[in-house]
């Protein structure tokens, strides 16, 4: 009888709750404005050639590495994120290997790593999610090849410094370090190029976030050329489609657009900390365009509260089931008009729940 | 010191030439007019909402089951079939696995396998391309977790029947079946369904060829509910793109479309066969949108005969590196003004190359 490997009967059920999203977008870190207009320019302006056509990645690749600022072979443009760490897992990991992802984080390196075989070693995020540097050092062990790092991290939106992130590339010269810099943008510093002194480190950023293209999967994965090599063998020439591939020279070109998004965002983040502080809903300080909140003790309380925002017409995220986040909704900033109106929900929900009182002390 | 996995190593390097392709592209077997007027236009009115939002595959993928008519929980939407090859290695595959595949056929199949590091076990085809099922279950052995089977297969255009998938998926019980029907629409038979009886058969489908649209990267990957489960653990939920999501509903609603251009297909089939008659090429029937054909005895002859097509703005595959294509070339067929014109460039390369002279005789 047909059986799949145990390693994948053993990968978790992923179902991030995409039906029915009807309201304010605020549960997927998505930009909640919408891309460049050039962007959607471009798209509606495509030579219908380029549709009927496999995909060439090599012109919008060149694209992207220059605008990153390093050579196309330390370039590989991914379908999304998701499709990066697929790759790394699977060019550096197989069964009796390690895997070492802090908690919380974005679920997908757990789910890729376990379908190789290997087992992940989960190490857990500090007081107040600081990065567990000293800890996930001790948990390197002489199996370890492939390391994950959101940087901000997601849900909690804190960061990993340049110092730490280089001291566990050096701690690990046998495995991958990978930077998530999907927020990237919201954050402002990176560890592109870090690879030319440690060949073991990647990064990752993508054009779903500040650049608003979610729905058109464009991931970038940037590292050592030579170990890019290896990368590329396991990925198929076509991965990235021709409508992505064509406008991603207009996002990059139109910097205007992401700066002024990520402005509004980073004003918005600023009046959620202050309204959290009134009400004194304990937060963490985000560098991203998220901030998760604890909004009550179980999971049942943050379950009322995504229920009353959605009731408003808000779509926020529940996290009460990521490690150490019970009680605890994520909110994704925009600009003024969006956080106005979730700001006015917040505060019915607020009022309504009785979070106000005191039930999650700072 | 970092090292990419030995089997990653192992995988051969695999640069199909994109890059330049100017002229009739005769060389891929995409659609060389286009996909349906249908397409272009939903996806020029496409909601700038679904672009900025994670695609949600769902309701495609319902739309595509229908059509198909077939439950949901039977089909998984892929980033091209390519995605859906890779989903099959990893779920079934691991070291000291076998899969086997017939040579020549799609490079994907090896490629994926190979970087599961399982072993690839390849069964020559019989006398001009014939599907060699007899040698291909004696192949099989204990250790056979995935069979890949191109039908029509590619580059001979050659298939295999019914009977001789069924009795390979019977001999093969723990074995997954892929039937790759990327060529279905020019041939017409389908191996769909026949998980209810035998549930290690899949059925792989594309919109890369008969409905042109390959730059939107959409592949379907049918088979037995309860085996897809599997499949669906290690798939990314965001791996398709929302324009192809966007766009597929009106491309299955556009069936006309696709049935002209598959009869336009098969008229110019019929003339490049009775041409290649009377020239005295070799040629092997074919029931795709191609055909191969022998212009020569080395790789030198056939890159001759690329190179002379190239100049009279036609682009041709140069095969021989193939298994047992020493000499050959693959034309794409395409509708009647694109037939006339590839004609036109083969007579004066035949009559130039002197290949009507007996150089190849049938």
């Amino acid at each position: 009888m047909l059986k799949p490997r145990e390693a994948v009967l053993a990968v978790p059920l992923y179902h991030p709750p995409l039906a029915g999203r009807e309201g304010l977008r605020l549960d997927f870190n998505e930009n909640t404005v919408g891309c460049s207009p050039r962007v959607l320019e471009r798209l509606r302006g495509l030579d219908p050639e380029q549709l009927v056509k496999y995909p060439e990645r090599g012109p919008a690749e060149a694209a992207v590495a220059g605008f990153l600022g390093v050579p196309s072979d330390e370039v590989l443009l991914t379908n999304g994120v998701d499709e990066a760490i697929h790759l790394l897992c699977e060019t550096y990991l197989e069964a009796d290997d390690e895997a070492v992802i802090v908690v919380p984080t974005y679920s997908m390196y757990r789910i890729y790593a376990m379908a190789t075989g290997a087992r992940v070693v989960e190490v857990a995020a500090g007081e107040d999610f600081a990065f567990p540097a000293e800890t996930l050092i001790e948990r390197v062990s002489g199996r370890t090849r492939l390391i994950c790092v959101a940087n901000p991290n997601n849900p909690p939106g804190s960061v990993a410094s340049r110092e730490d992130l280089l001291r566990i590339a050096r701690s690990a010269p046998d495995a991958a370090l990978l930077v998530d810099e999907a927020y990237y943008e919201f954050y402002g510093q990176t560890m592109l190029g870090a690879w030319r002194e440690l060949p073991n480190v990647y990064v990752a950023r993508t054009f779903s976030k500040a650049y608003g293209m979610a729905g058109l999967r464009l991931g970038v994965l940037a590292g050592d050329a030579e170990q890019m090599k290896s990368v590329r063998r396991v990925a198929s020439p076509y991965n990235v489609n021709a409508v992505a591939l064509g406008c991603v020279p207009e996002a990059i070109a139109d910097q205007g657009y992401v700066e002024g998004y990520v402005a509004e965002v980073r004003e918005g983040r600023e009046r959620l900390k202050k309204a959290l502080g009134v009400y004194g809903i304990r937060f963490w300080p985000s560098q991203a365009n998220f901030i998760l909140m604890r909004v009550g003790l179980t999971k049942t309380d943050s379950a009322k509260f995504v229920e009353q925002m959605r009731r408003r017409g808000m779509l926020v995220r529940d996290r009460s089931s990521d490690h150490g986040c019970e009680g605890c909704v994520r909110i994704t900033l925009g600009p003024k008009e969006h956080v106005d109106r979730m700001l006015a929900a917040l505060q019915e929900v607020v009022e309504e729940l009785g979070i106000a009182q005191g039930a999650s002390p700072r």
